[in-house]
């Protein structure tokens, strides 16, 4: 574990994961794990008589995904805070691979804590064909230096 | 399925899913799931010398699972635009056990969409002590009766 | 949890489930689950030298889907006394979405309990060309309103 | 695979299996696998408030496993018919230890299939106290030597 | 559970298991268990680009699996001591089916345990082309019956 | 994913991985990969009737885990060829905490291959006392800058 402290970060600068291929027992275990087996997700046959025409995935897999392959690094002077914005922007499909892209989108103080500041982080998912599938801002709170 | 329309939501109206204890198997499988190994979630011996002295759920798990315990209704008028200021407020602990509590707290026109609604569900996911540990608004595109 | 009481059954009366894709996923994992990785599970090669060509589902996954998928609503005047004439009558192969239904077959006294009356509940599941291919009858205990 | 024939099951032979402690993991996995997530298996809180005081264990998980201990030997004579009289005796709470026990009960001839007989195998599971939780009847269709 | 001891063991004897095909949710299962993510096993877009052009198992399931394959008998006078030579022949592709083929290669002295001997067992995976795909030679301690 | 020759690797140098808290999850889902349901890892109660008084935790699962902790890194210039001397050393129990470290043990020609050397890395698992509890040494074939 490396010290990266709010000073350190670096507006614009980003990131990019491994690719990840979304499987069929991915969408299957995120079920189970939830309790969501609505038939968008679950049910081939329904699937096929709606625009989408096949099973997509859940927006919290793609979402925990997502968060999972961005969480290469542990900075121990950083709390996340939680996201804002977080948006399902197209659907993900069974094979599709997709990849976190990570981005300093903005630094600001942090009103109520002078020792710290915030960080926004913007997450993408960004499945084979390069669209943005999933978009959230992440807020860390990050120690100052001094 | 039923259809529900945007003028059938009803501001301050909520309901609350039953419980769900989050269990060890629960933490474990969602590090599978998402490739997070954070000694936060799965290293006991660390945890002991943390402040929080045990390991946590992770922050996506308690999001998911919440997601999930609301999920028992299709509306097939609705879609999920996505979620603002989702907030981990209360660490979760193996053996804790979470219920989801669901609020219409808004009611809005979609300024591109004149025959659709925003419609803001505040979901808080509650511990057996009657904490909130989580927060989130979720964003519902519904479709107008006329 | 809504209490319906044995006067409330109506013979004839019936409710299907939303449907589910019965995968891959599930079977390894129902294998996993119970230790049964007969090779009518698990050994493709092996399954295209028999008869159906293809790996089967377990029986007991059938039967334990076929159960969740009618496990919406709580009822707690009713207690479940077992299960008779559970048969298997067609395979389900990868890629089969089935469908509960469950319909009130029969209600009798209890010689034993007079306070209770026994619902029979046919489950059957259907793929999705119609064809039933698990069936049992549900034993119900529930209370009587006097 | 060995070949055994309707000849060789001798009414009254039994076998019993190795034990299995059912843990947390079993259970959470089932409801993942089923969709039943009713309270009696995951909510711990609401549990204390019932009579058992403790999460009990899916009766589907239970007969799933029994079946899945006693599914050692392939016989490529014999093909299973379905259960009858399934009946879930004593609740298995986490941390039970089940041995799964198969009596030959009766043989049959099967009026429609002259080439066969049924065998009917008393399957029961035991828990480490020696009480029965679990009974049920498999028939067997099984072939004739001649 | 039956003993066999040193004096048993026949060089040059084998056994054969059943087949098991590796599937798509065996892979992810198993980066689940262990954390290893490589592209190598979770990104099927990135595989195209590479020499083998398909996603591969990962060399401790198929390892894990033959293991698991061949342990059908429990005998309470054998101890495993390790294992000798662990080779990763040719990549296990999704769908592969592969047989645990066990052989009794060596036998000698303990020198450090006069009542034991070393029983040296060829464990090969074998995919359904006929290829060996992985080899290792398992050690086992033996009392001897004098 | 960086590149590193058979010239960068040090002799001695080590690396320690985070550490892993083995819960009786891996266990009850090792079980379910492999099939290998041996009481030693699944029945609590004969596990009482033996020295070591409580489940133990399978050898393929805290290699396989062990193998994972330490795939950090890519390096595509290196092969994996394999494992010498995997030793199981000590019991590992639910609840114990184990760490991977890596040491580099020797660099070795590979006579068939003139453009690659052999090096030898020593993976050792450590439980929380300190204890090793696996060995093995991973055989990586690596290129060789000129």
């Amino acid at each position: 574990m490396k010290s990266i402290y709010f000073e350190d970060y670096v507006t614009g600068e980003s990131r990019t994961s491994t690719g990840r291929t979304i499987t069929e027992t991915d969408i299957v275990m995120h079920a189970g794990q939830t309790g969501d087996f609505f038939p968008h997700h679950m049910d081939a046959e329904w699937c096929k008589t709606q625009d989408f025409k096949q099973r997509i995935a859940h927006g919290t897999l793609i979402f925990s995904v997502a968060v999972g392959q961005t969480a290469g690094v542990i900075n121990p002077e950083a709390f996340s805070y939680g996201y804002d914005r977080l948006r399902f922007i197209r659907p993900v499909f069974i094979g599709d691979t997709i990849t976190a892209r990570c981005t300093i989108k903005e630094k600001r103080d942090d009103p109520k804590r002078p020792t710290m500041g915030v960080v926004v982080e913007l997450v993408e998912s960004i499945n084979q064909r390069g669209e943005t599938v999933m978009a959230a801002e992440h807020l860390l709170l990050v120690k100052r230096k001094s």
